[in-house]
């Protein structure tokens, strides 16, 4: 946590420079008269916002942790008429990729009046010679309804490239801002491209969109697509009930995305309530044992006849020893399939252990959940991701993403936002909330002493 | 064809005995009058269209073969005050089966004045006193909002029961009509409860109405179900092609079900014009060689560098010995996952004879195509199906299912309909528009000669 | 029905000449052989369905009634390399409609090798030099997605043009066929266009589409775009019944398209099985009197304390008499507002006759239901008329729509569909499923004795 | 802003009395040890975000306005055996009334074990002799699947009703907790029924839950049903824009809800980002003269051929003097229709000052954007609404409704939430958001200087 303080002490982002050009879109920074206004780099929005707490911090003449506020700046730092401007997106699809890029270059057209975009194709790829992917120029005619499809008209891969050659290729296409949509990996490659730019001294801004539809990113309150994600999510839980009720003794299996956290899962389950148990990676379960998840479920298949189970792809990988602790191309830890793992162990089970003959029906909605396009809530986020992103990139800002926080966009140096993962803390009043809703016990552990 | 021409000769179901009660329901027998016509058992449709060979059957003296059409009858034989009704549900799920009990209900209940009906539960089971499942009272208000879910509120099981034991049951609970949702399995158990009723001389008509996903059942044009399955299909096929596109050398690979069938795969690969090649049952392909699949995928993913694929679970079986030929409890063959092995050996393939480095996406929508409930399409379908069920079932029809052959609603004997399933012709033209729309080739097999 | 008998006679459309061009996709003309067949002029669907009546007809000597058969032909008319095609959409937007466009395109493209296809802008207009509209190249590339998209990327206008103008237009751009997307005036505006090019011996092939959401083209089963718009019309009833629910003495009220047909309101009333009653064009009802649609409400209202009526625009127009009898530039009839008489009508009534305070909320989503893009089955259904009309057109067939009976796609003379409107009889058993589902009475007119 | 400030000095509620039974669900008070815990009544959300301004406000001496955190608390104050508990929905419906009405009822009764829990039927009615609306007992049994539904299954009136009868019908039933679902002008009317038994002098506590589809409750972020709201009206745009594009200078005008304020055609703008015009009540608008709405619509017709326009109802109602300043039963204001208004003048300025002839489309989605079910963020926000206000209510807290503030549940006394209506601020990055989407003027008022 020590750490954590250090690096949010300073959260003021390096300008590459005096911002010398005016806005081009005329606000004001009188507040109540009615205008839109700019954002003053001091505004910001705190990380804590207990009232004691806050108190407590000043007294003690310890600093006030907070973000800087996102938004038009009133001066801007590039000549729009002479700048060029970047968009790759990189790692898994999203629901909302395709938003996010046709927000940059609309505010960037019509806002700004930066003419020349560049999409550079498949991830990191795209600025690889030996790959010769051509970057696409990206123009209002072209990206007009991409944002009704899913993933990204760009396309994307997997892993980190050479920075070197990265920087080579932006510094010879002439881009000025560079905007990375991407996850965990993406950014800490995005973070290594900005130290290398700033040690070249080169006038590049580079300007992170989080992705992740696992929602993991930290010092962000939710990702763009999760909203999307979880509602066809949620469809597969309503199949798996109906299935469940339609079969003696039925059981329906669900196994969503979350790699290391459990918020698709958690939420879905909420969205619909047919959920009995919601297993994620942050909340332990012993499978065996009187406590056990197994002997949970079958004292619900004797009481209730049916039972839903939600598991996210990351949960109870301990049992999953095969894989366990390697990572692929992007960093992420190569998973064991849960899913199909919990098939055949509660099928064992309820045929050694029980009399009940179970119809279990497994559903794995995989891509489906991340490939549709963003519903309206996200739509919107994204747009207004990209108006931030787009904001601070023409007013010089570099090295950090676009986040929100307390319902406010921020600014978040991208160094803080990939220094740990988020997690779905059991002590969430949204962990909470799915212990109420579903009725599971609190901890399906053996050695756990309510 | 000689089997099925003399079963269709007598198209006419035997009544139990001659109608006695008026028909509740003021109609008029007179074409013109502007007022709503019952139907004379003499109203037919034919089975073959075709004006020349119509003409040419005529002149040659051999029978038009028809079936008997569906609706109210003049006079119907159950006197509804005295009628006790039973429905049950069988076999797998499929949208639409609570629309069809719904609808059942209310059109006994509020047409006929038939008060008296009961849900059978778990299928046949529910018929056998060991498992204890009380039938379930079903009234307008129990059924009211059943139609907005998907499953069966009676619930279902597979698997044939004893015939005696089933009518036993009937017969002790005073049940006159009985009508079973189902599939072929099912079909065949209502036929022998059927013949057995007529041995008995007992006074009970079985109305089916035929129940699959698959849409496999003959001189039915189509079952209900199907459009919203395909419909859901699509919608997996979507994220299948928004993944193929969103990686390099992309592959999206859809799974649908279609055990003998590819009424599915076939119409969700129209429906969602993005598929390059329909693996279905009845059209044989080579896996290897310069015509198989593989090969014509490869030159697919050179030119286009992305590829959608739909295989039915029934397609390729030749390929999954291990469980060839074996049957489960409803007599369905038992699979071999097509989906799985197709994933392993395109992976396989490519590693090994290109230098392609393709990024297969799989998507298995399994149980989430059966268990949502029926749109709009069939909703109407389902309630048509109900109605001309109980039309057929007051007025003392049996032994019949209620079919759908050139837009009208029929009686098709149930023998006849299960006297062979049906299959989705290679010379059937939506067949050859899934040809066209796809442009895969005729044949993906070495011998075939173009 | 003489004339119409007459009309009949001669299904066979004049061919512009003899077909000299083979096939470009490998066609078999063998049933049995597993390899898809192309169709023979000679294959016909029976206008009438009915054994007996059909035998009846044979032993008089009469002819049987029946349409051309669509499909592919054994041989083509035009030389794909030097055709140009021609397509234009006129009338008010039905989902589907670029459905149709991008698979003509994509067939003629594809499977014909036909590369130069013109879009005709705004309907007819599209053709007449003063309105300057150029037309629009129709390629593969640029028709791609526009199926995910409600309206028509071509656009339309209403009303006719100059017939010779337009011919002028067809002959001086060297148009082969022309595909042309409309409803009953547009036909109209096609026959004439046929009859003329016939008379000045050219060569250009007119195809049909039937486009209308009314479903009112004579001699078509159904039009496309149906099942989207009443699948729409349908949630527009479930918000009624919600609010209907949810207020003392709540009335909801739905208006939806059908100026002279009731098929979207009999088909959304039985979809979403909450109406009460169904007001069409072909059924007159009393406003007042024992029997009439208000008193009989008012029973309903008692009884029940929430009613739910869907009305087409164009019932009970003899109420609205300001404009009764006007046509509009396409000959359609000048419609008063049946939706607000009737909301205003209902309170006064409530008003002044009982002691009810009715809670009315009206609800018309007018445009919503038309310009939604096509769901699964339309999508299907879309492709299929436009595939089977470009091989009528590259046939060389002429002065004929792609129509659909008895489940089969036929050729119907453009003559014979606009020979009269397609109208939702009393008698037809569409109508007694409503009659069943909503309970309403058979006739609710004062001098009608049941 | 000094009332308010006095307003919000005391955020703690009255407790009824000092808690005197254990929390049923094991939680712990210790954050870090993985156990959900429970909130402290000292825990809070600061109103104000800005650090510097936190600051400021610290070092001047001033108080740090907060809200009262809301989550389970470590003791309640109703014995859950002896208590019983009501709810009561008011005024229009919004999609998730049901979400909130089934969520009480389970957490009352699974997590608490309240048993008897009463829905008062109409509204305020339903504590009224005269109107005879018997109390509903709701059980898990009977709300199982309400949540699929939108509506209130207690249905709901507008308009106040005695605040004595109302008590006494609390008192005589023995109500211990009252949970009322309801708006600004129900909340006014909680607030009267709050102190009214303050001063009785009884332990009753009221608890609130904001339902606004205008989400115009101040201090409460979002209020539930926004999102699905707007994600239907999205659709009314996407409808409007395809019409628009559809036909010679095409007009798509939609009509959604906003008495007071724009935050659903603002929200649904964005969603469907087709709009070219947002008319809201918070932002003025002359019709005519050059910088007018008219005639900037025409810059745009004449540059793009079409437009899209979404009006708010509330907006422009200086022209619709007729009903201008009248109130309803609720205390909203009788608004003139500025949909038809529009229709109207916008149809009259083209013909009289313009040689287009435009074709305007017209779309009131109207109740069609209330009545439906709620979405599945809108599922989840509506059972975390609801935990938390049974949370409040056996923890004893009354006068207060449950919010949402920086992302967090809070805890808003009634009388604050009432004290103004929040609307959208023409300063607010929402606004911002909208003008840069849509690119319409700052301002269309004449007398703006830019």
């Amino acid at each position: 946590m020590e750490n954590l303080e250090i690096s949010l002490k300073d959260l003021k982002i390096d300008n590459l420079g005096p911002a010398k050009v005016n806005c081009p879109f005329q606000l004001s920074n009188i507040y109540g008269d009615n205008i839109v206004n700019y954002v003053r780099d001091s505004e910001s929005v705190l990380l804590e916002n207990d009232r004691d707490k806050v108190v407590k911090r000043i007294k003690a003449g310890k600093p006030l942790l907070a973000f800087e506020k996102a938004g038009p700046r009133g001066k801007i730092y590039f000549d729009p008429s002479k700048t060029k401007a970047g968009i790759v997106t990189c790692g898994g699809l999203c629901p909302g990729i395709n938003n996010v890029i046709r927000s940059i270059v609309m505010e960037l057209h019509y806002r700004y009046g930066v003419k020349s975009i560049f999409g550079f194709r498949y991830g990191y790829r795209g600025f690889i010679s030996k790959y010769s992917y051509k970057p696409m120029e990206l123009t209002p005619e072209i990206i007009r309804d991409i944002h009704e499809k899913g993933g990204s008209i760009l396309a994307s891969s997997r892993g980190p490239q050479d920075v070197g050659e990265i920087i080579d290729c932006l510094d010879r296409m002439n881009i000025s801002v560079l905007f990375i949509i991407g996850g965990d990996g993406t950014l800490r490659g995005a973070q290594e491209i900005y130290e290398e730019i700033t040690e070249r001294k080169l006038k590049i801004s580079i300007i992170g969109v989080p992705k992740t539809i696992d929602n993991d990113i930290s010092f962000v309150e939710k990702t763009f697509g999760l909203e999307t994600a979880f509602s066809i999510a949620a469809e597969a839980i309503r199949s798996a009930h109906t299935e469940a009720k339609g079969a003696p003794y039925g059981i329906g299996l669900v196994k969503v995305m979350g790699r290391l956290s459990g918020f698709i899962a958690a939420n879905a389950a909420l969205a619909m309530n047919e959920v009995n148990f919601v297993l994620i990676p942050e909340v332990p379960f012993d499978l065996r044992g009187e406590n056990g998840f197994l002997k949970t479920l079958e004292r619900r298949l004797e009481h209730k006849k049916h039972a839903v189970i939600i598991v996210a792809e990351g949960a109870g990988q301990q049992y999953l020893m095969k894989d366990f602790g390697r990572k692929d191309d992007s960093g992420n830890p190569v998973l064991g399939d849960i899913g199909i793992f919990l098939r055949t162990e509660i099928k064992k089970y309820f045929k050694e252990n029980t009399g009940m003959y179970v119809n279990l029906k497994y559903i794995d909605p995989s891509y489906m959940v991340r490939s549709v396009p963003a519903n309206a809530y996200d739509s919107i986020y994204c747009m207004q991701l990209a108006q931030n992103a787009v904001h601070a990139g023409m007013a010089g800002k570099t090295g950090m993403i676009v986040g929100r926080w307390n319902s406010e966009f921020t600014h978040v140096p991208i160094k803080l936002a990939v220094s740990r993962r988020k997690r779905l803390s059991p002590e969430d009043p949204l962990w909470l909330s799915v212990l109420e809703a579903t009725g599971q016990p609190i901890k399906m552990v053996n050695d756990y002493k309510k």
